[in-house]
């Protein structure tokens, strides 16, 4: 009882293929446009649309800052090698830099990176309303749940087909959709400056974090019942902690609620025109 | 049955005045940081927020862009003058300018002004992180049902005071809670380009629209029902056409289900840490 469920991985891929060419037809727009980061998200991400709606039909664009490692863009670049789509560079380096300067944040390492995640929100959305397409999201439900995320930047997309997904099944999507194992092999990384890794910030590794908060999130498990499940008490206490403090992040915007048809409060409203 | 039903704006103000007192106090953060247009809607969420937590607790920041109004910022200064709080002038054209050339939209007003609205949500966001505090929005509920905002830009913010309050309603607000004159006066306007407003972008105004938007969005009636009702049949259907086209803002991102605890979908998780 320490590791997640299994799941039924091709079944799982197939799922989210549906998702994504349903999501696509409803809204009328002619496809997706995602951020290639180098890293595994994006890499799943765009390869469940490509099977999802053809490659003639996905965008993909690099979008490095100043301090983006080169290693980075020669992944996402043989990620989008792999998938046969063309990989378009913009380089937001020299205007994430004088916006920086402009706010005054330019040696403020979480306010940089934070900066940098929302223009590549900007390029992406920029970008879809220029070609009529819907942004391709990449956050998955471990990142989401933790609150390792820039609200309004990488959070921002029209879909989020890895949201509901844990980190632990993205490596097995990307292992089976055959993701290049450079990207598989790497640790996770924002890439928001040198030597970050999403393991070193956390204090954690998603493929330990994951059945606490399955067990935790799902299940319902209290502190104390996850360590009498074994879990490492210390671990548990981290996880946890985070879990907690982030979850602003999940819930980005509220509404002062003053009428009975307040928008999505007591209206779930559809998103998508209706014949 | 062709006006609005009448509202006790005192107490409107109250309930909202709570409503960011008690945000605050909840997220543990010491403040609200707000983009002061020069415009009725911030005006009046500014007004509400001074009382809410006084003016020394709130942060007002000016973010003209290269075709922004110089009228537009004396009348920002002018509602910040009569709060009493200072007005801080961050000054998005050169960076705005430099990412919209990166990018290739200089020369699309639209994509331009988009762009704008962005970069001031990341201005306002990357304040809100260094001096912890919440972006208080200032979307109003006609704006938003009517989609006549930028996806992650004005829509952006922690909180919305007015997001359920018809502008009609944002009017009486506005004069109710003393907003200079000339601000209650002026045409409502984006201000994104020379000469925008919002009554020539959509064909028609927020005072005729929000009776036709209350009785079919929270009475239910069809459009054949509103022009029996006595509402002209041309504005009905110019009205409603605006809001069955820009629905997709009202839920801007979908995450696909795959689990039974998906992420506001199955639980609506609570936004501020528990004791």
């Amino acid at each position: 009882m320490t590791s997640l469920p299994a799941v039924d991985i091709p079944l799982l891929a197939e799922v989210l293929q549906r998702f994504l060419a349903e999501e696509l037809r409803a809204s009328g727009l002619s496809g997706y446009v995602c951020g290639l980061s180098g890293g595994l998200d994006s890499a799943v991400a765009a390869a469940l649309a490509v099977r999802a709606v053809g490659p003639e039909k996905l965008r993909l664009l690099a979008l490095p800052g100043p301090t983006s490692s080169p290693e980075s863009l020669a992944h996402a670049q043989e990620a989008a090698n792999t998938l046969g789509v063309r990989l378009e560079l913009v380089d937001l380096s020299a205007p994430s830099r004088l916006l920086a300067q402009t706010l005054g944040c330019e040696d403020d390492r979480l306010r940089f990176g934070n900066l940098l995640a929302r223009l590549r929100m900007v390029a992406l959305f920029d970008a879809a309303r220029a070609h009529g397409l819907l942004v391709l999201g990449t956050s998955n439900k471990s990142e989401i749940l933790l609150g390792y995320s820039t609200l309004f930047g990488d959070q921002a997309a029209s879909v989020h087909p890895l949201g509901d997904v844990w980190k632990t099944h993205v490596f097995a999507l990307g292992e089976y959709l055959g993701v290049p194992a450079v990207i598989l092999q790497k640790p996770p990384t924002a890439d928001l400056w040198p030597g970050q890794t999403d393991a070193g910030e956390l204090g954690f590794d998603y493929l330990e974090a994951d059945p606490i908060l399955y067990y935790h999130h799902d299940q319902g498990l209290s502190e104390a019942e996850l360590c009498a499940q074994g879990f490492p008490p210390e671990l548990v206490a981290k996880v946890l902690a985070t879990y907690r403090r982030n979850r602003f992040k999940w819930r980005p915007t509220v509404i002062a609620r003053v009428s009975a048809s307040c928008i999505n409060v007591d209206r779930i409203l559809p998103r998508n025109p209706r014949p």
